[in-house]
Formats: C-alpha cells, sequence, structure tokens
C-alpha cells in the first residue's frame, strides 16, 4: 500500500511528509517496532523518549508524536512521516488496514452440540465439538471457537468471540463485542467454604456473573460466580491472562489487569483503575477510580480514586519509592545506630564525669568564698 | 417457602421469632447479601461487626448471631430471624433448600470416546465429547461434564465431579465426593530438570496423583506428579483457582489455599493449613497445622504449628505488622540517623572543648597550689 | 533389573560396588526418593547434604557422589552403588530404564477433525476431537493428545507432543521435541490496548510466537504474541505450569521459569537465566546470562549477568538476605532512635549548661585577673 493510500484511508488530512515533500511517497510492505524495521516497514515513534530512533530506522513510514524536529529529521532522512498526538492510538489504527486477525466463516460446524433450546441469533459462528447446553442464548455474529462449553442459561451478546477450550458456566451474562480468550473460565463457582468440625462445608454459589459489552478476558483466565447476588466486569475492562477475579467482585469501566493479577472475594474497583502484573486485591478492597498499582503491589481497604500505590501492603508510590530507595541500607543503619548508642553512652559518661568536676571546681570556689 | 417451613427443614426449634411473633412468618423468595436484600430476601448477620445492618436491611428473614439485642431489634422490624453461634453456616445450610445448583442427568452421552477397558460405576453420568483411555474406573454416580480428558489407569471416586475441559493425567487416584472445576489439570508431569553440559536433562516423573475425599480443585489449577512417590492432597482439602501443587507436595485434612498459591516441590502442609491469595511455599518447606499465612506471604523453611504468617520471607503477624508500619518511615529514619550523626559529631566536638577547659582550669588550680 | 544389567545399560565401568563386593547384585524393583525407598529401590544421594541418609535408607540400590566415605558407608549396608559427580543426573538416565511414559500409538484418530489442507509427517498421533485447521504443518512422530486444537497457519516440529485441552493459535512456530502440556495456550493475542477518550482500543497483534526445538511449557501456561516481530522461546528453555510470558518476550536458550512466573511484554532472558516461583519481570526488562531470581522477586531495568537477585525491587541476594533480616528489627530500630534522639536533646542541654557554667569560671577567672 502506498504511503498517500494510507493517508486516505485514516483520514489524515494534515501532519504528513507529502506536503512538504510530495516525491516521499513509499509502498509500505508490512509493520516493525521501531528498532527492528526493514526499508517498507511503518513504525510508530511514541514519544521523545524514543527521539533518538527517528536517527537509526530503516522504517520507511513513521507516526510521529506532534514534533517539529522530529519531523525534519525523518524527512532528511527520507522517511515518510505523519504526526499526531497520540502515535500508538493512530499505529493501532494503520494496523488494522495491513492485518486481518484470523476469524472463521459463520456457520455451525456438524459436530458442535447444541441443545435445541438453544437461540441462535443472526450469522453465528460454531466451531467443532463446541457444546451449547439448555437455554443459552447466542446474539447476532456470536463466534464460538471450536471446543468451547458453555453451561445452561448463558446469553452472550452481539459479536462476541469465545475462543478455543473456554468455559462459560451456567447463567452467565457476557454483552456485545466481548473476547474471551483460550482457557478462560467464566461463572464458575466462587471459593465459598464454611468451617464446621466436620471440616469445610460448601455456601453454594447461587449467584450470577457478568461480563458488560466489549470485556476481554485473557487466556486461562477465571471470574468466579457468587454466593448470591452478582460478580460484574465493567464495560470495556480488559483483563490479561491468567487473573482471577473471586465472587462478588466488581470493576467500573474501562478498567485493566495486567497479566496474573487477583483479586479475592467481594473487591470493588471503580472506574479507569490500572492494575499491574501479580498485583493482589484483599478481600472487599474498595479501589477508587484511576487508581493505578504497579506491578506485585497487595491493595487492601480503601484506596483513594487516583492514587498510585506500589508495594505490599500498598503505599502511595513516592513513600514507597523512597522507602525501598533506604531498604537496602538497612544494615547500615542498623550498624550506624547500634555506634551512635555507644557514643551516645561514652558521651553520657563523659557529661557525668565533667559534671562531677564542674560541682567539685563550684564547691571548691564556695569553699574558697 | 414460608419462614415456619424453612425452620423445620432446617431442624430449628428453638431462637427464632416466631416464639415471640407467631405473625412474623414471611415468605421467602430468595437469597441476598445483607446489603443488598430486597424485601422477601433471606440473608445472614455474619456477627457483631455487621449489626448496624440490622437497622437498614431490607430482607424479610435473617440468620443472627447469639445476640438478644439484635434479635430485638430484628423483631422491632418485622424481620423473622433465627439465632445460631454460626450463621454462616446456617446461611449454607439454608442455601441448598432454595438453590439447586447445574448437574446433568445420569446417562453417557453417544459422543463420549470410552475406551472399552473403562471400569464405569452405577449411575454415571459422562458429557459430550468426554475421553476417557484404557483403565480407567469410575466409581458410582461420578459426573464427568463435556470435553474432559482422563489419560490411563485413573481412578476416580463415587460422586466425584469432573467439570468441562479439565485434564486427568495416567495414574492419578481421585477419592469420593471431589469437585475438579473446569480447566483444571491433574497428575501431569512434574516440573524435574536436571542440569547438564548439554542443557537440561528430564527427570521422567514416575510418581503418582493422589487426592482424598472431598478434595474440591479450582478452575485452571495443577497439581502435579512427583518423579517418584506421591503428591497427596488430604481429605476435605480445598484449592481455589489457579492454585499450583508442584511434585511430592503433601497436605494434611482441611487445608485451604486461595487463589494463586504455589507450592513448590515437596512442600508439607499439616492440616487445617489456610493459606492467602498468591502466597508461595517455598521448595520442601515444613508448615505445621492450622498454620495461616496471609496473602502474598512467603513461607519457607520450618513454621510452627498455630503461627499466623505475613510478608516474604514470612514472619508473625505481630512482627511484621509492626515492622511494616515502620516501613514507610525509612526515609525519615534514614535522615534522623544522619542528624543524630552530625549532631554526636558536634557533641563530641564540644565535649572535647569543655574537656580541655577543664583540664586547663585544674592545671591552673593545680598552679595556685 | 539385576544391579549388574542396570550398571551396563548406563554405561557405567568404575565407581560401583560390584567391583569390590561382586555378591551384591540386588534386584531393582522400583524407585524411590532416599528417605522413603523399601528394599528394591533404586535411589539417589544429591549431595553430601544427604550423607546421614546412607545409614538409614531401606534403598538396596544407591548412585552416590563420588565419595569414598558414603561408599565404604554403603557397602558396609550391603547397598550396592555406584557414583558420579552428578548423582541426580545419573538418576534421571536410570529412571528411563524403568518408567516409560505413556504414549499413545501412532494414528489418526477417526474423531479428529483435520483440515485437507494440513500436511502430517510420517508416524504422527492425532487423538480423538483434536481440532487441527487450514495451513497447519505437524512433522514426523508428532503427537497430538485428545481435545487439542491448532488455529491456522501453525507449524509443529518433529516428535513435539501437545497434551489434552491445550491450544496453539495461528502462526505459531514450535520446534521439534518440544512438550506442550495441558491447558497451555500459545500464541494467543498479547494484551495489547491504547487508551482513548472512548476507552481502550486494541491493537491487534500481528506477530508471531516461535519457540525453539525442546521447549516444554507447562500446564496452563500462556504465551502470547505481539502487535510486531515475534515472541521466541530459546532452544532447550523450560517453563512449568501457570506461567506467563508476554508480548515480544525472547528468552535464551536452557533458561527456567518455575510456576506462576509472569514477564510482561518485551522482556528479554539471556542464557541458563533461572527464575524461580512468582518471580515478575517488568516490561522491557533485560536479563543477563546466568541470572538467578529467587521466588517472589520482582526485576526490572537491567540486570547484569550472573546476578543472583531476592527481593521486589530485586537486590543482589547478599543485600536483599541482610537488609531483610534486619526488617523485624525497623520497631526497635524506631524505639532506639527516638530514644537516641531524647537522648541527644538531653545531652546538649546538659552540655549547654556546662558550657555556661565554664563561661561563668572563665569570667570569674578573668575578674580575679
Amino acid at each position: 500500500m502506498k504511503f498517500s493510500d494510507l493517508l486516505q484511508k485514516l483520514g489524515i488530512h494534515q501532519h504528513h511528509s507529502l506536503l512538504t515533500a510530495p516525491n516521499c511517497n513509499p509502498d509500505i510492505t508490512g509493520l516493525a517496532a521501531v528498532k527492528e524495521a526493514q526499508p517498507g516497514a511503518l513504525s510508530y515513534i511514541e514519544g521523545s523518549k524514543f527521539a533518538a530512533e527517528v536517527d537509526r530506522t530503516q522504517a520507511s513510514v513513521l507516526i510521529l508524536p506532534m514534533d517539529a524536529a522530529l519531523q525534519q529529521k525523518a524527512t532528511d532522512r527520507h522517511i515518510a512521516w505523519m504526526s499526531t498526538p497520540e502515535p500508538k492510538l493512530l499505529f493501532a489504527q494503520a494496523v488494522s488496514h495491513f492485518y486481518h486477525p484470523y476469524h472463521p466463516a459463520a456457520g455451525i460446524h456438524s459436530t458442535a452440540m447444541i441443545d435445541p433450546s438453544v437461540q441462535l441469533g443472526e450469522a453465528v459462528s460454531i466451531g467443532a465439538y463446541a457444546v451449547i447446553c439448555a437455554g443459552v442464548k447466542l446474539g447476532d455474529g456470536v463466534t464460538i471457537h471450536p471446543h468451547v462449553v458453555i453451561y445452561p442459561e448463558v446469553q452472550i451478546g452481539d459479536r462476541t468471540v469465545l475462543h478455543a477450550n473456554c468455559t462459560i458456566h451456567e447463567r452467565t451474562q457476557i454483552g456485545a463485542d466481548c473476547v474471551i480468550h483460550s482457557g478462560a473460565v467464566i461463572g464458575a463457582e466462587g471459593f465459598g467454604f464454611v468451617p464446621s468440625p466436620d471440616g469445610w462445608v460448601k455456601l453454594e454459589q447461587s449467584g450470577v456473573t457478568i461480563l458488560e459489552d466489549r470485556v476481554e478476558v485473557g487466556c486461562n483466565s477465571t471470574i468466579d460466580r457468587p454466593a448470591v447476588g452478582e460478580t460484574r466486569i465493567g464495560r470495556n475492562t480488559k483483563l490479561d491472562n491468567l487473573v482471577h477475579v473471586g465472587h462478588n467482585g466488581q470493576t467500573g469501566e474501562n478498567c485493566v489487569m495486567a497479566a496474573q493479577v487477583g483479586l479475592a472475594g467481594g473487591v470493588q474497583l471503580g472506574n479507569w483503575v490500572i492494575l499491574g502484573g501479580q498485583v493482589g486485591v484483599a478481600n472487599q478492597t474498595q479501589v477508587g477510580d484511576r487508581v493505578q498499582a504497579g506491578a506485585k503491589a497487595g491493595l487492601h481497604g480503601t484506596v483513594e480514586p487516583g492514587s498510585i500505590m506500589m508495594g505490599n501492603p500498598a503505599s502511595p508510590y513516592k513513600v514507597f519509592l523512597k522507602a525501598s530507595a533506604i531498604y537496602n541500607r538497612l544494615p547500615a543503619m542498623h550498624q550506624s545506630l547500634r555506634q551512635l548508642q555507644q557514643q551516645m553512652e561514652e558521651t553520657q559518661a563523659q557529661m557525668e564525669k565533667l559534671q562531677e568536676q564542674m560541682r567539685a571546681i563550684e564547691q571548691e570556689g564556695e569553699g574558697q568564698v
């Protein structure tokens, strides 16, 4: 695809090199990270931090930030460019003109085992050996990859995609435009046991798991249903792989959880919460809007909106960074402290001696008087 | 169901509101958490911590602790109640009178692929596309959901349930009344490699994985078999989702592991051990009876029975809580320490000066004498 | 099998007890850990740390380190032995003469759903209900267990084994002699979303995931493909269960990742890197050759070759061990510090008083003069 064609497809009318260098209109033959780009590649520069790459990259086309110096550099190197305040976002839009992800055709495979009571939308795609139990409703354009198992009474919204080997448990409600990745398990019974003298007694999990529209759930992640009430993942929230959401978890819209995050029971997240990899959130924790937690943080209690938290138990990141910078000096501090204690003892002994001497002098003085 | 009928089904003869308010006999139409309860709901109050909810809840029936004040409050609000020392346990019993979890009927689906040598108990349920290899024995009333794969020579006890897409590896022995949740993998080969000049050499895993009766294994959890000997999960032990138990792991009875717990190779847990989410236990760690470990703790070495541990490396929780409360003051402590060192230097300098002055005075004094 | 036969099969010509005690040639009837060994068992002693076991074990045959004292002890107890600098490595070789792991016969099950365009090598084994999409190439001797799903255009090298319920996504390239354990998901789309005013926008993942030869991936582990470029697992690298490798991750040869390790996007590991359980590695971290990280460590930035790291954020292990040994004394240190501050105040007050007294004396002296 010619650079000029891509500009047209993306609706870019300004901030591009063709305005100043109309002959710089290369063929784009592929996509690449800026460091690995070969001639013909389209790539992007995320911010000034990566500016030096403009001097080195072999890419033929770059998406740049709104930076005249970078634009000039690219022009000087005969690299075609377009500029935008959000280069990665524009790159994401550009990618979809080059790469078409695998998507099976509509149609129902002859081996799919679909209960007669299932309600199917228009143009659904159901793969080999999928099993869909009684009372399930699938919206229009739903894609069920091979080997998906859907327990009874599940509802799945329009255009949602369920990848291979994932399992959707009874009564789960999944919205429109969701993606459930391979091996994920949605709506299985929550971990509810009550201690008794005879051991742990199961608390049946009668509740429901709800995924709102545009939710994505990563490979082998698990979202449980509760004893009573609901577990709810808010609109456009994205979960990476191997994430666990316990019974009664609630998230707002546009949250992001990186891989291996775990939410214990009854956790509530606001909107736009971002949790780094391996973060853990304790039972009943309330996390405000736009909280961010660094990888491996442990959240509990109430976390104020907008906080950026790190460590376990988590602290505001400035506090954590200062404290963890000191952590390795603990042995030196410990030694300094012991030395100070010793010096203090010596000082006090010297002080007492001086005080005694002083008293003697003053008594002498009085004696003289 | 009328409140009075539920009392009868639960065998409750005392400590309930019908004894004093015989007209307070509502219909129970559902189950709810006390904060979300609507009229008609049955709910419970776990302890005095939640007492204020009795003033606010819309529930029609409450299970209360043995607390006369709460009983009076409920009566005053025309809420039917029953009291017990263990409200959540009674609620668990009550739930099973309202909610009947999905359970497929007995019978063997025509697409289940069952080796002729498999021994089937009475009244088993085997779902679509299940694959059961040679030499497997299934007890009476076993339920195999769709897409379960059972490798050769596995034994599964009476009434055990295997959910969709789980995999049971060769020679695994699973007891009676167990539940293996969707996607779990039991008895796969342990992680055994020996370094050599040519790279890592596999140590074949010839051992066996054994789950005793009433064990539950959460979604996508993994329990490995060892090179020699056995991996054993004790009776009535419950594992949440995404838990890993390495080769040769041994647990006692009634242990509980929250989501994302990992036990390295050869870990031994006593009875009634409770591990919080994301806890890690190092190779060969010995954990005594009734140990509890807080979320994200790292256990190693030997952990004394009854200990409550937190942190990584884990400490007794009182020690950890005190230390972690100070952690954030490390920068201030560091500064105080430097200040003290400076003050100490000044003090010592002043002290030396005074000592010198004192010596001068004493010498003068001697000179005068 | 006679001990002498095993020696022959292993090609052991020296350092064994038959040279000195030719009648000590027991039948080997099984394999066991040295502590649990019964008569007839073959076992091994990993190093001098386990030397006391030679006095106690019931094993009939031991693999010993090169240690004359242990050899004598074993001979005295009529235990047949062979010695080697690497007992566990020799044990691994011995095991394969006793234990033959389950391996289904070559052949394609009638229910396997194989696209006509798939290229099959010689002597492949494809289990029940496996689904293999268009354009896939399988090498010679490949084993596909039941319920594996392979998306389009995947390549799988000779003798590689895919266990039940695992999923291989489009365009993934898996080398020869690899093992993918049950439930693992390879090559699913990476976690790539770009924030926009309308919420998170998906960055399509057009890249490819490559596993070189002899790679093993544990149960329910996940290795993602990137937006552009590749995710690559180096030759003979071994991943335990529930490990996550994010998009663009790169490992060298012979790396080992214990269970529940997580690599964020763009992580690079050198050769022979060993990561303990639950280790997390942050975005873009560069980890040098032969780095080792203790369980639960958090790596970020650049980690020098050969480092042994612990803690989060990780430090060199000596630094970490010293600091963490002091951690629990933080409250005591805090108290000491406050006490010192108080003492310092008192000392300074006393000092001022003395200085004043001294000034008075000196003024008197001057007055006298």
